[in-house]
């Protein structure tokens, strides 16, 4: 197994050197689920037709929070990103699974952007519904897939 | 079961108006996990002896991401917090645990500031070990018990 | 005419003293205008039916940028904000107004927080329609109302 | 007239993916005024002979607004912006106007830096002020012209 | 001698727990000195008559960074500052000093915000000049008074 | 000698246009030291062997302020950063010294963000035990080197 690459000679952190890598299209695709009650999905779903729509608040959330890595994660690279899109699929009637797709053209990939898009439109979700429902659970976050870079191509299985 | 509070009567986000709330002292506990191979939590757990330690990282990414919540979470409000603490246990060969406490004395929770520490942890972990296992998860990230405020005690069960 | 406030002996910006300020309940009422071309706002109003929904963007944006006010505009005091809420009218066939309300319980206003709002859903209107109408004109953008502190309450005429 | 493009499948808003876009070199320049009273305007000008120049902190307010678009217009990409430069004229007695120019090497362009630019400027200028005039007015910001990129040369008529 | 506060129990750095602090109104001053050629120090100086002025940058800068000092200090708190000012003066032919003096009326202290502004200051002077000057000494940044809270009066000496 | 350049016609500050300067491999290091009483220093040193670690954290703050440089020096261009890595050394026993060292291939320079990453760690350093030690001063911050783009190599002395 190879060793962990972030740290330097005297034992602490550093921002991996980049420098003379490739630049090449990458993407990342990364997953979450949120376990709640059976009622506030219920609230979730009734707000796409005709209430306030969850879920569009959680969508710019994440956006923006893919905007945001390097600046919450110490040792990412900022990297100009050239897509975003994030997709809400209700697996049952108690799960809400979101899905990220992050793209750019850089030295380095996007696997953090992904999973923190995921994490954070989650989360807008339990903020939005906490007042109803204070035990939902953020589970299952994980890179599904990504592409480009040296490591080349990764399928989470 | 109550109503979503964040919408206004456009059916669009509201930030909720906390004007007319009491000014007391509150604390949210919240909790996650990751799981990765046991190569991984090995090399983790080496570094706290020897070499650079993911942990001291993570715990610094944590704190730093609870200041940044009223930043990322669309609909939170700005809280000047008056204490953050979080520690991480390894469970067994395979699993590290966050528990992060977040405290202040104000007119609305912070139970998102907990969750966004606990999520932000697992994902610097995640970051710096990435180049050896990218197959981890990020699961059972949950509100463990909060205290303060009208709504008063949660306990997750 | 009062003198301008925001300068120190040098003749050089400061951030006003407020310190000895009292807290009182404070609410600022802003608004502001985009004009575009009668096909645009078809679109716009198409989203609300059947597609995405450019104002809910727009919204939550303007939400957002309330609570980053004194990162963007120098000499403002940070202030915790108890409440935002945001208003969207099509007033006739080529005009969207936006009506920002903010609230907060503080030692100073937060007109500019209330204004700040409004141009950035204006310009989240502008970004997401520019594609098809780069012509857009954001207009009109003032304090509408203004209550609480020591100069007491506003109305524009 | 063209479709929106910030909309995915979902209906829901993306940032619109620009990886196969072609690097070129890119400026916009946009426009905006503020409307005061006459004796707000002579405590400007005085400012920029013997006190304090509020005109010198809005320009280095509009610079670093213009760094922070990404951050506060939700779909906005990131762009490494290589030069912003704004000015000023008191057009008559009662109004000033700002003229932002931004540019950029990159895939995308930035009329929306430009924009953002000229509205923190005028924001700026409204708040040093604020104390002797509240009904100052924002108007006519808008893109004047842009260049580069596929869909080439606009100007405002 | 007292023992450092900024570890848990795990040994791992912690935000301070100041819940139950009383909030006292605070001050902090802090200074420090950027060390230059005669040249710039007089290009510097000329900026102010006719040319621009590099000092009114630097102290938007400064106020600025006051402002941000939670989310570039890992474990400080964020407190709502009441005050910021900055003062520079031209010691002698190679050497210009600021004095920064910040206030709140909170639970902890602004020494760190005073000494940010003074960094940063010092470092947007370095930046400005840079092109003519590029041995230009950062030096001397140290708290000159604090007073507030249950630590009391500190003068350096 | 040379003009200063970040100012246009109107005597304003601009942020330089380096649209057609050429990208290029480039570095920056920098030094700046924190003098204290023994006491704290032997304090600090205890922490790597058996307690908290504070340069850990200050390694962090550093390499995270290097990412906002763009966002604290106004004229800063934002450059892709594409490494940092900081070191500290106990020259004796009353000071600390760190040294940073920044990559990045782009069309403009890092010396701002490798003298920000040393200020800011010497400044977390001052945070941490600013409970044992008021008295510390930060000196002695300048650029060791910088090579890469037209003004080529640089080095103090």
């Amino acid at each position: 197994m190879a060793e962990l690459t972030h740290f330097n000679n005297q034992n602490r952190a550093k921002m991996v050197d980049v420098t003379n890598k490739s630049i090449t299209s990458r993407f990342a695709i990364a997953t979450g689920k949120i376990k709640m009650q059976h009622e506030t999905i219920l609230r979730i779903q009734e707000g796409k037709i005709k209430k306030g729509d969850v879920l569009a608040v959680a969508q710019v959330a994440g956006i923006m929070a893919a905007k945001q890595t390097s600046q919450l994660i110490p040792m990412c690279h900022l990297i100009p990103l050239t897509g975003v899109d994030i997709h809400f699929e209700d697996d049952n009637s108690t799960t809400i699974t979101v899905t990220t797709k992050v793209k750019t053209k850089h030295v380095t990939g996007v696997e953090i952007e992904a999973l923190l898009a995921a994490q954070t439109s989650l989360l807008t979700i339990y903020d939005m519904c906490k007042a109803i429902d204070r035990g939902m659970i953020i589970t299952d976050v994980h890179l599904v897939e990504k592409d480009g870079g040296k490591s080349g191509h990764f399928k989470f299985d």
